[in-house]
């Protein structure tokens, strides 16, 4: 497993800097809770009218450069902006993988940061397509995301175990987190086996995926045996993102959209939806589901469970 | 109350087909579970690898032309193309109040939606603006959104009593809907004291929002009065829209974020949050709450609570 044993980069460390327990540590990159600049407290009443202070998760602009071309503008809670720019024109296909990335600056006072490759990508056609899609509810580009949907081939040989899939939700639900902290923010965790690997939280799940994404690329983790683990509803963009990403398994606490079902079952992806204690169901793909876990039927114990609220993303 | 009387036109009437309580009879328009075009069923496996069958929303393109101009590809539900074009027009100030709408036409073997207008509006140089912002994770232009936002002057006498917020939640949560029904929907709710009047639904909560918007300006409703409840999470997007529309009133059962509570105290917007049970937040405009419940301090039995899941949206 050489491709999760990448030590962090000095800019990762304060993500991992409050490890506790043994399995903390399974985790290469997990949200910072503490990080002062990603959340506020701020003041306000409760409901009768008693004075309150709250945190909230902070949200920047994060303006993106592809070498001399600015791209776009994101907002974002902002801890790696240098994984949500690569990850961002990967998954855009403004980037390929194969492209030679000479270097990403950023700079925290202008909130921009700059991807810079060899040779020169064809973003005017990019910014042609744009036009027609962005506004998309799920607020990617469409043209793009379905370009290379078709032509990737999904592992055959991985495999979802039920023991796994039970681990890797309580170690996801318990570990500290800013939904746990302040609410209000998604959040995507690539797993492998029953290992979570990199959990990335951020205002808009679009970016966390991206965060992940830029990650992937950046230390050379492989898609093949990864699970890919998030919050949100899996709709046609997430199952097209995944897919892309050349990852195998899908899975969500949340529910299914009828385009994300038929998109997966085109792709071979294994989606499993409503993941809640020992509860799922898979509406795809389930061939690569090991059923080894030993089995109550009744729901387990919410103290793993999520604050209460509708299966949004 | 002129402007809550209007017969909803025959399109809605399936929208309030099924009304058996009388508080159901509240609602002008709300979601309709049993319209087969909504929803479909899907078969799968569960966590024990046993047959299931299970419901997922439906979500299909909608392309919005205004005038001859092709603006946008949408994926809806594809419950109220009319209020959902006209909507997304406005909340992009694509579209002015004072504009003269001569026909809004819905093709739905092509999935496509023509709105005609008097006056040629300058869309050229709105989907110039597109380009710069459509990768924000919310999925909408920004540029456009920002643009009348300070002009807005929300009315100040407006109320809102805690007795209604706590009305209002309970019909909102116990009424008929995709989200009970499927799960992995948005939902948008324009209220007026403890009456909830539309009730809206899509993949996407951007969807909800404009058809209410859409509704809005079709049927003459004025925004002073109004509260506006959503299940997502109070994001910037989520303030700018509500102040744009000029309700004064907007209520989550979701978190807050640090740049949403912002804006909300720039425009003098009351912004309650995490509104369950009969507890809540205020982050901005408290001035305008009037504590009249009756108050115990343990949380409301669950059965008027949502299932378990993330404040994502």
């Amino acid at each position: 497993m050489a491709d999760t044993s990448v030590a962090p980069p000095r800019s990762l460390r304060k993500g991992t800097a409050k490890l506790e327990a043994v399995e903390l540590a399974e985790f290469l990159l997990r949200p910072d809770p503490q990080d002062p600049r990603l959340t506020s407290r701020v003041e306000g009443v409760d409901e009768q009218g008693r004075p309150v202070e709250t945190a909230v998760v902070t949200e920047r602009p994060l303006t993106l450069y592809l070498n001399r071309q600015e791209i776009v503008t994101m907002m974002t809670i902002g801890d790696y902006p240098d994984y949500l720019a690569v990850g961002y024109l990967l998954n855009q296909n403004m980037l390929r993988p194969d492209d030679e990335i000479e270097g990403v600056d950023y700079d925290e006072e202008l909130d921009v940061v700059v991807v810079r490759t060899r040779r020169e990508t064809n973003y005017e056609e990019k910014l042609k397509k744009k036009i027609r899609t962005s506004g998309c509810a799920q607020g990617t580009v469409f043209g793009d995301l379905m370009e290379r949907f078709d032509e990737v081939a999904l592992s055959q040989g991985a495999r979802l175990h039920t023991s796994w899939l039970y681990a890797l939700t309580r170690k996801i639900n318990t570990a500290p987190s800013l939904y746990l902290e302040a609410g209000a923010i998604h959040g995507c965790v690539l797993c492998q086996g029953e290992r979570p690997l990199l959990y990335m939280e951020d205002v808009g799940r679009h970016n966390a995926v991206d965060k992940i994404a830029g990650y992937m690329l950046l230390h050379g983790l492989t898609p093949d045996d990864k699970i890919f683990y998030t919050t949100g509803r899996l709709t046609s963009e997430m199952v097209i993102k995944t897919v892309q990403m050349g990852i195998p398994i899908l899975v969500s606490r949340s529910g299914f959209t009828a385009w994300g079902v038929d998109l997966a079952r085109q792709a071979g992806l294994t989606l499993i939806g409503r993941a809640k204690g020992r509860r799922f169901i898979a509406l795809s793909g389930a061939e690569r589901i090991v059923y080894d876990a030993e089995h109550r039927d009744e729901e387990e114990a919410p103290r793993h469970g999520r604050k209460g609220a509708r299966d949004d993303a």
